[in-house]
Protein backbone atom coordinates (compact mmCIF):
# COMPACT_ATOMS: atom_id res chain seq x y z
CA UNK A 1 0.00 0.00 0.00
CA UNK A 2 1.36 3.34 -0.76
CA UNK A 3 1.60 6.01 1.96
CA UNK A 4 -0.67 8.52 2.01
CA UNK A 5 -0.63 11.67 4.32
CA UNK A 6 -3.90 12.98 5.83
CA UNK A 7 -4.03 16.89 5.43
CA UNK A 8 -6.73 19.11 5.93
CA UNK A 9 -7.36 22.29 4.05
CA UNK A 10 -7.11 25.62 6.38
CA UNK A 11 -8.61 28.45 6.69
CA UNK A 12 -5.47 30.68 5.10
CA UNK A 13 -4.78 28.10 2.33
CA UNK A 14 -7.70 29.78 0.62
CA UNK A 15 -6.75 32.29 -1.50
CA UNK A 16 -8.93 35.49 -3.12
CA UNK A 17 -10.81 33.30 -5.96
CA UNK A 18 -11.92 31.22 -3.03
CA UNK A 19 -9.55 27.76 -3.24
CA UNK A 20 -6.70 26.74 -2.26
CA UNK A 21 -3.64 29.44 -3.42
CA UNK A 22 -1.60 27.30 -5.87
CA UNK A 23 1.52 27.79 -4.03
CA UNK A 24 0.23 25.32 -0.84
CA UNK A 25 0.08 22.23 -3.05
CA UNK A 26 3.96 22.53 -2.94
CA UNK A 27 3.39 22.67 0.93
CA UNK A 28 1.07 19.83 1.30
CA UNK A 29 3.90 17.89 -1.07
CA UNK A 30 6.90 18.65 1.17
CA UNK A 31 4.25 18.36 4.59
CA UNK A 32 3.63 14.59 3.13
CA UNK A 33 7.54 14.34 2.45
CA UNK A 34 8.08 14.74 6.33
CA UNK A 35 5.71 12.11 7.35
CA UNK A 36 6.90 9.79 4.73
CA UNK A 37 10.30 10.05 6.73
CA UNK A 38 8.98 9.86 9.72
CA UNK A 39 6.59 7.06 8.94
CA UNK A 40 8.44 4.91 6.32
CA UNK A 41 11.79 5.92 6.40
CA UNK A 42 12.02 5.57 9.82
CA UNK A 43 13.88 8.92 10.82
CA UNK A 44 12.72 12.63 10.81
CA UNK A 45 13.69 14.60 8.25
CA UNK A 46 14.79 17.38 10.14
CA UNK A 47 17.31 14.53 11.82
CA UNK A 48 18.75 13.91 8.31
CA UNK A 49 18.92 17.55 7.31
CA UNK A 50 20.56 18.50 10.80
CA UNK A 51 22.54 15.20 11.76
CA UNK A 52 23.34 14.13 8.54
CA UNK A 53 23.75 17.15 7.31
CA UNK A 54 22.21 16.45 4.16
CA UNK A 55 19.16 17.75 2.27
CA UNK A 56 16.98 17.40 -0.85
CA UNK A 57 16.43 20.63 -2.68
CA UNK A 58 14.03 19.90 -5.65
CA UNK A 59 15.65 21.22 -9.35
CA UNK A 60 12.75 20.16 -11.09
CA UNK A 61 8.64 19.55 -10.94
CA UNK A 62 5.19 19.78 -12.87
CA UNK A 63 2.37 19.46 -11.43
CA UNK A 64 -1.40 18.76 -12.78
CA UNK A 65 -4.01 20.25 -11.07
CA UNK A 66 -7.12 18.52 -11.73
CA UNK A 67 -9.95 19.98 -9.23
CA UNK A 68 -9.80 22.61 -6.84
CA UNK A 69 -9.51 22.31 -3.46
CA UNK A 70 -11.69 24.22 -0.88
CA UNK A 71 -11.28 25.34 3.09
CA UNK A 72 -12.47 22.10 4.82
CA UNK A 73 -11.08 19.63 2.41
CA UNK A 74 -10.05 16.34 3.86
CA UNK A 75 -6.95 14.76 1.19
CA UNK A 76 -4.79 12.58 1.15
CA UNK A 77 -1.06 12.85 -0.49
CA UNK A 78 0.07 9.82 -2.08
CA UNK A 79 3.60 9.30 -2.60
CA UNK A 80 4.30 6.38 -5.09
CA UNK A 81 6.33 5.52 -8.15
CA UNK A 82 9.66 6.58 -6.56
CA UNK A 83 12.74 6.67 -9.08
CA UNK A 84 16.11 6.59 -7.49
CA UNK A 85 19.32 7.92 -9.83
CA UNK A 86 22.96 8.45 -8.15
CA UNK A 87 22.18 11.33 -6.16
CA UNK A 88 18.79 12.36 -7.55
CA UNK A 89 15.32 11.04 -5.88
CA UNK A 90 11.82 11.40 -8.23
CA UNK A 91 8.58 11.53 -6.36
CA UNK A 92 5.66 11.20 -7.30
CA UNK A 93 2.69 12.67 -5.46
CA UNK A 94 -1.35 12.47 -6.09
CA UNK A 95 -3.63 14.47 -3.92
CA UNK A 96 -7.08 12.82 -3.24
CA UNK A 97 -9.83 14.24 -1.77
CA UNK A 98 -11.96 12.90 0.54
CA UNK A 99 -15.20 11.77 -2.28
CA UNK A 100 -11.85 9.62 -4.03
CA UNK A 101 -11.72 11.68 -6.46
CA UNK A 102 -8.09 13.64 -7.74
CA UNK A 103 -7.30 16.77 -6.83
CA UNK A 104 -3.76 17.02 -8.61
CA UNK A 105 -0.72 15.02 -9.66
CA UNK A 106 2.84 15.68 -9.20
CA UNK A 107 6.56 14.51 -10.36
CA UNK A 108 9.19 16.29 -8.48
CA UNK A 109 13.02 15.49 -8.68
CA UNK A 110 14.98 16.18 -6.15
CA UNK A 111 18.65 16.38 -5.95
CA UNK A 112 21.00 15.08 -2.88
CA UNK A 113 22.77 17.97 -1.36
CA UNK A 114 24.85 18.76 1.47
CA UNK A 115 24.02 20.80 4.30
CA UNK A 116 27.57 22.46 4.81
CA UNK A 117 28.77 22.76 1.43
CA UNK A 118 25.84 23.08 -0.36
CA UNK A 119 27.13 20.63 -3.19
CA UNK A 120 25.50 17.50 -4.71
CA UNK A 121 26.14 14.69 -2.95
CA UNK A 122 25.13 10.82 -3.30
CA UNK A 123 21.97 9.30 -1.54
CA UNK A 124 23.68 8.02 1.37
CA UNK A 125 22.69 3.73 1.09
CA UNK A 126 20.52 3.41 4.25
CA UNK A 127 18.36 6.12 2.15
CA UNK A 128 18.46 4.30 -1.02
CA UNK A 129 17.90 0.93 0.99
CA UNK A 130 14.34 2.13 2.35
CA UNK A 131 13.67 3.09 -0.45
CA UNK A 132 13.94 0.46 -2.76
CA UNK A 133 12.23 -1.14 0.28
CA UNK A 134 9.37 0.98 -0.51
CA UNK A 135 9.46 0.31 -4.09
CA UNK A 136 11.04 2.74 -5.53
CA UNK A 137 12.76 1.94 -9.38
CA UNK A 138 16.12 2.30 -10.04
CA UNK A 139 16.99 4.60 -12.90
CA UNK A 140 19.40 2.91 -15.98
CA UNK A 141 22.50 4.31 -15.06
CA UNK A 142 24.00 6.22 -18.36
CA UNK A 143 25.96 4.05 -20.35
CA UNK A 144 30.03 3.49 -20.18
CA UNK A 145 31.78 4.33 -23.42
CA UNK A 146 32.39 1.93 -25.70
CA UNK A 147 36.37 1.31 -25.36
CA UNK B 1 11.88 44.17 -24.26
CA UNK B 2 9.84 41.60 -22.24
CA UNK B 3 7.76 42.78 -18.58
CA UNK B 4 10.12 41.96 -15.72
CA UNK B 5 8.72 42.25 -12.20
CA UNK B 6 11.42 43.58 -9.57
CA UNK B 7 11.17 41.26 -6.35
CA UNK B 8 13.67 41.25 -3.01
CA UNK B 9 13.66 37.51 -1.47
CA UNK B 10 11.98 38.37 2.06
CA UNK B 11 13.58 36.69 5.37
CA UNK B 12 10.59 34.98 6.19
CA UNK B 13 10.88 33.41 2.17
CA UNK B 14 13.59 31.11 3.51
CA UNK B 15 13.03 27.64 4.97
CA UNK B 16 15.45 25.47 7.11
CA UNK B 17 17.42 24.93 4.68
CA UNK B 18 18.81 28.09 4.57
CA UNK B 19 17.35 29.33 1.01
CA UNK B 20 13.91 30.74 -0.23
CA UNK B 21 11.04 27.43 0.45
CA UNK B 22 9.83 26.18 -3.26
CA UNK B 23 6.57 27.15 -3.08
CA UNK B 24 7.58 30.64 -2.95
CA UNK B 25 9.05 30.47 -6.40
CA UNK B 26 5.03 30.41 -7.31
CA UNK B 27 4.08 32.82 -5.26
CA UNK B 28 6.61 35.38 -6.70
CA UNK B 29 5.19 34.20 -10.45
CA UNK B 30 1.52 34.86 -9.13
CA UNK B 31 2.82 38.60 -7.96
CA UNK B 32 4.37 39.17 -11.44
CA UNK B 33 1.47 38.51 -12.89
CA UNK B 34 -0.49 41.13 -11.13
CA UNK B 35 2.46 43.30 -12.14
CA UNK B 36 1.72 42.62 -15.60
CA UNK B 37 -2.17 43.19 -15.64
CA UNK B 38 -1.33 46.28 -13.92
CA UNK B 39 1.37 47.50 -16.00
CA UNK B 40 1.10 45.85 -19.40
CA UNK B 41 -2.59 44.54 -19.39
CA UNK B 42 -3.88 48.61 -18.27
CA UNK B 43 -6.31 46.93 -15.46
CA UNK B 44 -5.54 45.60 -12.30
CA UNK B 45 -5.98 42.27 -11.56
CA UNK B 46 -8.66 42.02 -8.78
CA UNK B 47 -10.29 44.53 -10.94
CA UNK B 48 -10.70 41.54 -13.99
CA UNK B 49 -11.77 39.15 -10.93
CA UNK B 50 -14.22 41.55 -9.49
CA UNK B 51 -15.55 43.04 -11.69
CA UNK B 52 -15.74 41.12 -14.79
CA UNK B 53 -15.57 37.64 -12.90
CA UNK B 54 -12.95 36.49 -14.69
CA UNK B 55 -9.62 34.24 -13.32
CA UNK B 56 -7.31 32.20 -14.34
CA UNK B 57 -6.47 29.23 -12.12
CA UNK B 58 -3.37 27.19 -12.93
CA UNK B 59 -3.88 23.50 -14.43
CA UNK B 60 -0.44 22.66 -15.36
CA UNK B 61 2.69 23.65 -14.50
CA UNK B 62 6.58 23.49 -14.79
CA UNK B 63 9.55 24.35 -13.06
CA UNK B 64 12.97 24.04 -13.26
CA UNK B 65 15.50 25.57 -10.15
CA UNK B 66 18.56 26.78 -11.90
CA UNK B 67 20.00 28.14 -8.69
CA UNK B 68 19.04 28.21 -4.92
CA UNK B 69 17.60 31.97 -4.13
CA UNK B 70 18.69 33.83 -0.77
CA UNK B 71 17.25 36.21 1.67
CA UNK B 72 18.48 39.89 0.36
CA UNK B 73 18.46 38.32 -3.24
CA UNK B 74 17.10 40.99 -5.37
CA UNK B 75 15.44 39.00 -8.50
CA UNK B 76 13.73 40.22 -11.55
CA UNK B 77 10.27 37.87 -12.90
CA UNK B 78 10.36 38.28 -16.95
CA UNK B 79 6.91 37.32 -18.46
CA UNK B 80 7.74 35.92 -21.92
CA UNK B 81 6.89 33.35 -24.57
CA UNK B 82 2.99 33.76 -23.82
CA UNK B 83 0.69 31.46 -26.09
CA UNK B 84 -3.15 32.14 -26.37
CA UNK B 85 -5.80 29.34 -26.86
CA UNK B 86 -9.73 29.81 -26.95
CA UNK B 87 -9.66 29.63 -22.99
CA UNK B 88 -5.92 29.32 -21.91
CA UNK B 89 -3.19 31.54 -21.60
CA UNK B 90 0.04 29.82 -21.23
CA UNK B 91 2.86 31.95 -19.16
CA UNK B 92 6.31 31.66 -19.38
CA UNK B 93 8.18 32.79 -16.50
CA UNK B 94 12.48 33.61 -16.45
CA UNK B 95 13.32 34.72 -12.85
CA UNK B 96 16.73 36.43 -13.20
CA UNK B 97 19.43 36.97 -10.17
CA UNK B 98 20.64 40.56 -9.75
CA UNK B 99 23.94 39.31 -11.38
CA UNK B 100 22.40 37.82 -14.39
CA UNK B 101 22.36 34.24 -13.43
CA UNK B 102 19.28 32.17 -14.19
CA UNK B 103 17.18 31.37 -10.58
CA UNK B 104 14.77 29.30 -11.95
CA UNK B 105 12.24 28.92 -15.33
CA UNK B 106 8.69 27.70 -15.50
CA UNK B 107 5.67 27.12 -17.75
CA UNK B 108 2.26 27.66 -16.39
CA UNK B 109 -0.99 26.51 -18.09
CA UNK B 110 -4.07 29.15 -16.75
CA UNK B 111 -7.70 28.37 -17.92
CA UNK B 112 -10.16 31.16 -18.36
CA UNK B 113 -12.67 30.24 -15.14
CA UNK B 114 -15.83 32.40 -14.81
CA UNK B 115 -15.62 33.31 -11.28
CA UNK B 116 -19.68 32.84 -10.43
CA UNK B 117 -20.16 29.61 -11.94
CA UNK B 118 -16.01 28.01 -11.28
CA UNK B 119 -17.29 27.09 -15.28
CA UNK B 120 -14.52 27.26 -18.08
CA UNK B 121 -14.87 30.67 -20.13
CA UNK B 122 -13.09 31.75 -23.27
CA UNK B 123 -10.41 34.74 -23.15
CA UNK B 124 -12.53 38.04 -22.57
CA UNK B 125 -11.16 39.88 -26.59
CA UNK B 126 -9.85 42.69 -24.77
CA UNK B 127 -7.47 40.33 -22.76
CA UNK B 128 -7.06 38.75 -26.15
CA UNK B 129 -6.02 41.76 -27.91
CA UNK B 130 -3.78 42.82 -25.30
CA UNK B 131 -1.74 39.73 -24.77
CA UNK B 132 -1.26 39.76 -29.09
CA UNK B 133 -0.19 43.23 -28.56
CA UNK B 134 2.64 42.00 -26.27
CA UNK B 135 3.43 39.25 -28.44
CA UNK B 136 1.74 36.33 -27.37
CA UNK B 137 1.23 33.46 -30.14
CA UNK B 138 -1.74 31.91 -31.11
CA UNK B 139 -2.26 28.22 -30.62
CA UNK B 140 -2.97 26.24 -33.31
CA UNK B 141 -7.03 25.18 -33.35
CA UNK B 142 -7.58 21.38 -33.23
CA UNK B 143 -8.51 20.27 -36.28
CA UNK B 144 -12.00 20.02 -37.15
CA UNK B 145 -13.57 16.54 -37.71
CA UNK B 146 -13.66 15.57 -41.69
CA UNK B 147 -17.05 16.03 -43.04
CA UNK C 1 -9.06 19.45 30.27
CA UNK C 2 -8.77 22.14 28.27
CA UNK C 3 -8.52 21.70 24.85
CA UNK C 4 -5.33 20.96 22.67
CA UNK C 5 -4.46 21.10 19.37
CA UNK C 6 -1.20 18.58 18.36
CA UNK C 7 0.57 20.17 15.81
CA UNK C 8 4.16 19.97 14.08
CA UNK C 9 6.68 22.52 13.55
CA UNK C 10 7.38 22.23 9.47
CA UNK C 11 10.08 22.66 7.24
CA UNK C 12 8.54 25.86 5.35
CA UNK C 13 7.61 27.49 8.98
CA UNK C 14 11.49 28.37 9.27
CA UNK C 15 12.49 31.65 8.78
CA UNK C 16 16.02 33.13 7.90
CA UNK C 17 16.99 33.23 11.58
CA UNK C 18 16.61 29.46 11.84
CA UNK C 19 13.35 29.48 13.97
CA UNK C 20 9.59 29.80 13.57
CA UNK C 21 8.39 32.58 11.74
CA UNK C 22 6.67 34.78 13.91
CA UNK C 23 3.34 35.15 11.70
CA UNK C 24 3.28 31.18 11.70
CA UNK C 25 2.82 31.52 15.68
CA UNK C 26 -0.73 33.08 14.50
CA UNK C 27 -1.40 30.47 11.81
CA UNK C 28 -1.05 27.48 14.48
CA UNK C 29 -3.60 29.73 16.69
CA UNK C 30 -6.09 29.28 13.61
CA UNK C 31 -5.15 25.94 13.00
CA UNK C 32 -6.17 24.91 16.84
CA UNK C 33 -9.10 27.07 16.69
CA UNK C 34 -10.40 25.16 13.25
CA UNK C 35 -9.80 22.17 15.42
CA UNK C 36 -11.92 23.20 18.13
CA UNK C 37 -14.72 23.94 16.13
CA UNK C 38 -14.80 20.29 15.18
CA UNK C 39 -14.11 18.66 18.66
CA UNK C 40 -15.65 21.00 20.78
CA UNK C 41 -17.49 22.60 19.76
CA UNK C 42 -19.08 19.81 17.13
CA UNK C 43 -19.50 21.80 13.94
CA UNK C 44 -16.91 22.71 11.66
CA UNK C 45 -15.88 26.23 11.09
CA UNK C 46 -16.22 26.28 7.38
CA UNK C 47 -19.67 25.50 7.49
CA UNK C 48 -20.13 28.11 10.55
CA UNK C 49 -18.79 30.52 7.89
CA UNK C 50 -20.62 29.26 4.58
CA UNK C 51 -23.14 27.76 6.11
CA UNK C 52 -24.28 29.85 9.17
CA UNK C 53 -23.15 32.89 7.37
CA UNK C 54 -21.00 33.82 10.42
CA UNK C 55 -17.27 34.49 11.15
CA UNK C 56 -14.82 35.73 14.05
CA UNK C 57 -12.43 37.98 12.61
CA UNK C 58 -9.56 39.14 15.16
CA UNK C 59 -9.51 42.84 16.18
CA UNK C 60 -7.23 42.25 18.90
CA UNK C 61 -4.16 40.16 19.80
CA UNK C 62 -1.07 40.42 21.85
CA UNK C 63 1.86 37.29 22.37
CA UNK C 64 4.20 36.88 24.34
CA UNK C 65 7.14 34.78 22.62
CA UNK C 66 9.14 32.79 25.50
CA UNK C 67 10.81 30.30 23.29
CA UNK C 68 11.74 30.05 19.91
CA UNK C 69 10.42 26.77 18.00
CA UNK C 70 12.71 24.63 15.43
CA UNK C 71 11.93 22.54 12.97
CA UNK C 72 10.14 19.43 14.13
CA UNK C 73 9.28 20.24 17.16
CA UNK C 74 5.75 18.81 18.24
CA UNK C 75 3.74 21.77 20.06
CA UNK C 76 0.25 21.46 21.71
CA UNK C 77 -1.71 24.67 21.44
CA UNK C 78 -3.69 25.21 24.64
CA UNK C 79 -7.27 26.83 24.53
CA UNK C 80 -8.51 28.13 28.05
CA UNK C 81 -9.85 31.35 29.41
CA UNK C 82 -11.75 32.10 27.16
CA UNK C 83 -14.47 35.16 27.52
CA UNK C 84 -17.84 35.88 26.25
CA UNK C 85 -19.23 39.03 25.23
CA UNK C 86 -22.55 39.87 23.04
CA UNK C 87 -20.64 40.14 20.00
CA UNK C 88 -17.32 38.95 20.71
CA UNK C 89 -14.98 35.78 22.04
CA UNK C 90 -11.73 36.06 23.66
CA UNK C 91 -9.46 32.93 23.19
CA UNK C 92 -6.58 32.65 24.88
CA UNK C 93 -3.63 29.96 23.47
CA UNK C 94 -0.95 28.48 25.19
CA UNK C 95 1.82 26.82 23.18
CA UNK C 96 3.34 23.78 25.49
CA UNK C 97 7.16 22.50 23.46
CA UNK C 98 7.30 18.57 23.77
CA UNK C 99 9.03 19.20 27.16
CA UNK C 100 6.52 20.69 28.91
CA UNK C 101 8.40 24.27 28.25
CA UNK C 102 6.14 27.03 27.65
CA UNK C 103 6.69 28.51 23.75
CA UNK C 104 3.75 31.54 23.87
CA UNK C 105 1.01 32.92 24.91
CA UNK C 106 -1.63 34.53 23.55
CA UNK C 107 -4.89 36.80 24.33
CA UNK C 108 -7.12 37.05 20.54
CA UNK C 109 -10.48 39.12 20.91
CA UNK C 110 -12.60 38.15 18.08
CA UNK C 111 -16.18 39.70 17.08
CA UNK C 112 -19.25 37.98 15.45
CA UNK C 113 -19.52 39.23 11.53
CA UNK C 114 -22.31 38.75 9.38
CA UNK C 115 -20.06 36.93 6.67
CA UNK C 116 -22.63 38.65 3.84
CA UNK C 117 -22.90 41.98 5.06
CA UNK C 118 -19.61 42.29 7.22
CA UNK C 119 -21.07 43.56 9.95
CA UNK C 120 -20.95 43.32 13.50
CA UNK C 121 -23.33 40.38 14.86
CA UNK C 122 -24.13 38.48 17.67
CA UNK C 123 -22.93 35.23 18.78
CA UNK C 124 -25.54 32.76 18.01
CA UNK C 125 -27.02 30.92 20.95
CA UNK C 126 -25.59 27.66 19.89
CA UNK C 127 -21.75 28.94 20.03
CA UNK C 128 -22.77 30.80 23.65
CA UNK C 129 -24.04 27.69 24.88
CA UNK C 130 -20.62 25.88 23.83
CA UNK C 131 -18.63 28.05 24.95
CA UNK C 132 -20.33 28.47 28.39
CA UNK C 133 -20.42 24.32 28.51
CA UNK C 134 -16.33 24.71 27.61
CA UNK C 135 -15.80 27.38 30.65
CA UNK C 136 -15.61 30.41 28.93
CA UNK C 137 -16.56 33.14 31.62
CA UNK C 138 -18.94 36.24 30.35
CA UNK C 139 -17.60 39.46 30.57
CA UNK C 140 -19.85 41.93 33.03
CA UNK C 141 -22.22 44.03 30.58
CA UNK C 142 -21.46 47.53 30.78
CA UNK C 143 -23.48 49.21 32.98
CA UNK C 144 -27.19 50.93 32.22
CA UNK C 145 -26.76 54.78 31.97
CA UNK C 146 -28.81 55.96 35.35
CA UNK C 147 -32.24 57.27 34.74
CA UNK D 1 8.67 62.22 8.29
CA UNK D 2 8.44 59.00 9.75
CA UNK D 3 9.70 56.16 7.64
CA UNK D 4 7.15 54.52 5.43
CA UNK D 5 6.96 51.17 3.45
CA UNK D 6 4.70 50.91 0.43
CA UNK D 7 3.11 47.60 0.23
CA UNK D 8 0.15 46.11 -1.78
CA UNK D 9 -2.64 43.24 -0.90
CA UNK D 10 -1.49 40.54 -3.10
CA UNK D 11 -4.08 37.46 -4.32
CA UNK D 12 -2.47 34.88 -2.24
CA UNK D 13 -2.74 37.17 0.54
CA UNK D 14 -6.61 36.87 1.59
CA UNK D 15 -8.36 33.71 3.38
CA UNK D 16 -11.41 32.66 2.99
CA UNK D 17 -13.47 35.32 4.78
CA UNK D 18 -12.48 37.17 1.46
CA UNK D 19 -10.11 39.82 3.78
CA UNK D 20 -6.29 40.04 4.37
CA UNK D 21 -5.62 36.40 6.48
CA UNK D 22 -4.08 37.94 10.06
CA UNK D 23 -0.57 36.71 10.30
CA UNK D 24 -0.15 38.55 6.75
CA UNK D 25 -0.25 41.65 8.62
CA UNK D 26 2.81 40.25 11.03
CA UNK D 27 4.51 39.69 7.43
CA UNK D 28 3.79 43.38 6.31
CA UNK D 29 5.78 44.59 9.38
CA UNK D 30 8.21 42.17 8.73
CA UNK D 31 9.16 43.52 5.37
CA UNK D 32 7.76 47.15 6.29
CA UNK D 33 11.88 46.63 8.83
CA UNK D 34 13.33 45.29 6.22
CA UNK D 35 12.93 48.23 4.09
CA UNK D 36 13.60 50.30 7.06
CA UNK D 37 16.97 49.03 7.59
CA UNK D 38 17.81 49.38 4.03
CA UNK D 39 16.82 53.09 3.39
CA UNK D 40 16.93 54.54 6.81
CA UNK D 41 19.75 52.59 8.99
CA UNK D 42 21.44 52.02 6.11
CA UNK D 43 22.34 48.79 6.00
CA UNK D 44 20.66 45.64 4.61
CA UNK D 45 18.75 43.59 7.45
CA UNK D 46 20.61 40.47 5.93
CA UNK D 47 23.82 41.94 5.93
CA UNK D 48 23.15 42.80 9.63
CA UNK D 49 22.16 39.12 10.23
CA UNK D 50 24.85 37.33 7.87
CA UNK D 51 28.05 39.71 8.98
CA UNK D 52 27.30 41.30 11.93
CA UNK D 53 25.30 38.04 13.42
CA UNK D 54 22.90 40.06 14.90
CA UNK D 55 19.06 39.86 15.03
CA UNK D 56 15.84 40.91 16.62
CA UNK D 57 13.34 38.47 17.31
CA UNK D 58 9.86 39.39 18.96
CA UNK D 59 9.71 38.74 22.26
CA UNK D 60 6.15 40.35 22.73
CA UNK D 61 3.54 41.93 20.50
CA UNK D 62 0.02 43.79 20.20
CA UNK D 63 -2.25 44.54 17.20
CA UNK D 64 -5.04 46.46 17.11
CA UNK D 65 -7.26 45.64 13.84
CA UNK D 66 -8.81 48.75 13.06
CA UNK D 67 -10.60 47.81 9.31
CA UNK D 68 -10.05 44.67 7.39
CA UNK D 69 -8.21 44.68 4.02
CA UNK D 70 -8.36 43.09 0.71
CA UNK D 71 -7.04 42.32 -2.48
CA UNK D 72 -5.64 45.29 -4.16
CA UNK D 73 -5.35 47.53 -1.60
CA UNK D 74 -2.47 49.56 -1.83
CA UNK D 75 -1.02 50.21 2.19
CA UNK D 76 1.33 52.19 4.31
CA UNK D 77 3.50 50.51 6.90
CA UNK D 78 4.31 53.38 9.04
CA UNK D 79 6.80 53.14 11.45
CA UNK D 80 7.35 55.24 14.41
CA UNK D 81 7.50 56.33 18.21
CA UNK D 82 10.88 53.54 18.40
CA UNK D 83 11.91 53.16 21.92
CA UNK D 84 15.50 51.83 22.85
CA UNK D 85 16.44 49.56 25.26
CA UNK D 86 19.70 48.18 26.29
CA UNK D 87 19.04 45.07 24.61
CA UNK D 88 15.70 45.92 23.20
CA UNK D 89 13.88 47.86 20.39
CA UNK D 90 10.32 48.45 20.59
CA UNK D 91 8.87 49.62 17.07
CA UNK D 92 5.25 50.74 16.24
CA UNK D 93 4.21 50.52 13.18
CA UNK D 94 0.96 51.82 11.79
CA UNK D 95 -1.06 50.34 8.69
CA UNK D 96 -2.64 53.41 6.43
CA UNK D 97 -4.74 52.55 3.14
CA UNK D 98 -5.00 54.48 0.14
CA UNK D 99 -7.95 56.39 1.41
CA UNK D 100 -6.08 57.39 4.68
CA UNK D 101 -8.10 55.56 6.81
CA UNK D 102 -6.24 53.69 9.62
CA UNK D 103 -6.23 49.41 8.90
CA UNK D 104 -3.98 48.44 11.88
CA UNK D 105 -1.50 49.54 14.65
CA UNK D 106 0.78 47.10 16.51
CA UNK D 107 3.68 47.37 19.10
CA UNK D 108 6.20 44.98 18.43
CA UNK D 109 9.25 44.48 20.93
CA UNK D 110 12.44 43.26 19.67
CA UNK D 111 15.39 42.13 21.62
CA UNK D 112 18.80 41.49 20.18
CA UNK D 113 20.22 38.11 19.43
CA UNK D 114 23.68 36.81 18.77
CA UNK D 115 22.80 34.76 15.90
CA UNK D 116 25.47 32.00 16.70
CA UNK D 117 24.33 31.53 20.56
CA UNK D 118 20.85 32.46 20.44
CA UNK D 119 22.15 34.33 23.25
CA UNK D 120 20.60 37.89 24.22
CA UNK D 121 23.01 40.66 23.26
CA UNK D 122 22.84 44.35 23.49
CA UNK D 123 22.57 46.75 20.53
CA UNK D 124 25.23 47.74 18.39
CA UNK D 125 26.34 51.32 19.07
CA UNK D 126 25.76 51.83 15.07
CA UNK D 127 22.28 50.84 15.26
CA UNK D 128 21.35 52.52 18.77
CA UNK D 129 22.97 55.69 16.59
CA UNK D 130 21.05 55.25 13.60
CA UNK D 131 17.90 55.16 15.57
CA UNK D 132 18.31 57.44 18.18
CA UNK D 133 19.00 60.16 15.26
CA UNK D 134 15.51 58.58 13.71
CA UNK D 135 13.71 59.79 17.12
CA UNK D 136 13.65 56.55 18.61
CA UNK D 137 13.36 57.53 22.84
CA UNK D 138 15.54 55.93 25.05
CA UNK D 139 13.96 53.77 27.84
CA UNK D 140 14.88 54.93 31.57
CA UNK D 141 17.23 52.28 33.11
CA UNK D 142 15.98 50.35 35.80
CA UNK D 143 17.26 52.40 39.35
CA UNK D 144 20.15 50.70 40.96
CA UNK D 145 19.57 49.16 44.06
CA UNK D 146 20.08 51.34 46.79
CA UNK D 147 23.53 50.78 48.59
Amino acid sequence: MPFRAHLKVRFGDIDHAGIVYYPRFLHYFHVALEEFFSEVVGIEYHTVINEQRFGLPSVHLEIDFRRPLRFGDRIDVELRGLELGNTSVTWRYVVWKQDGSLAAEATIVTVGMDMDSYAKRELPPWLREKLAAYGASVAAPAAAPAS
